[in-house]
């Protein structure tokens, strides 16, 4: 199942790309249904914190009209960052599915791993790697992209 | 400076103490001037991710028509946890000052200190104590009557 739902995450992702966003997606999922979706949104809404993650869990909050996302799980085409893994446990979510690791910025073991740490009277279990290979092939792309428009520009101006 | 600055923080942290929220208030200064402002809302808007912080940010971000807060800084009236500090990041804040500390959920030295390891290609100067008291006061005030709130709902079932 965890592999059905990362393919909602992945669309999610996809209309990300498509808006000139890094390509990041998020569903949650509560009884096998998506109760929250979110994309990343930061460039449109001008908003460092305009995260999937932090967008499907406030979609998953109106969703329920309750702040608490006991139950629920959410998965993420990426590793979440501090910001965003902070937010899933202040939201009391139970469970943590992701794709690719983000190796600048996961706090879920790439630069680090409070979670491991246990600090918060919350326990949340995390799923790395699932559907990893799509996942990062998104963002890959999107970058290179980035870099092959970057040096259209500098030869433009260089012509 | 950081004292009359921390003042503005603590009257969003009044409004909030005056709605039912924890009493928790936020302002992002740039150039002399207030460019954001938020207070903690976590219950009125049903979502965990609204904490004053957050809310101050989104505000200058607002303002500014930018997301990246270089030059702010961002007074709170008590420490920021894991979401926010990494919120703060993001943003690229300049300068973080708060207030009390919180000591079970602090990122910025009571549960966790993940701003001492550098683990950002940016940089934020922290200081911490600024009008501790009235800061530290106003949660206590706030929480002590929630404890009275509940004995007497306890007396009141048991009488």
């Amino acid at each position: 199942m965890d592999e059905r739902w990362m393919g909602e995450a992945l669309r999610e992702a996809r209309i990300a790309r498509k808006a000139g966003e890094v390509p990041v997606g998020a569903v949650v999922v509560k009884g096998g249904e998506v109760i929250g979706r979110g994309r990343n949104a930061v460039e449109r809404s001008r908003l460092a914190t305009a995260h999937a993650e932090m967008l499907a869990i406030e979609d998953a909050a109106r969703t329920l009209g309750d702040w608490r996302l006991d139950g629920c799980t959410i998965y993420i085409t990426v590793e979440p960052c501090h910001m965003c893994l902070g937010a899933l446990y202040l939201s009391r979510i139970s469970r943590v599915v992701f794709g690719a690791r983000q190796s600048r910025s996961g706090a879920c073991g790439s630069v680090d791993s409070f979670h491991e740490a246990e600090l918060f009277n919350h326990h949340i279990d995390i799923t790395c790697g699932v559907r990893a290979e799509e996942c990062l092939a998104l963002m890959r792309e999107f970058f290179g992209e980035l870099r092959l428009d970057d040096k259209a520009r500098r030869d433009a101006r260089a012509g």
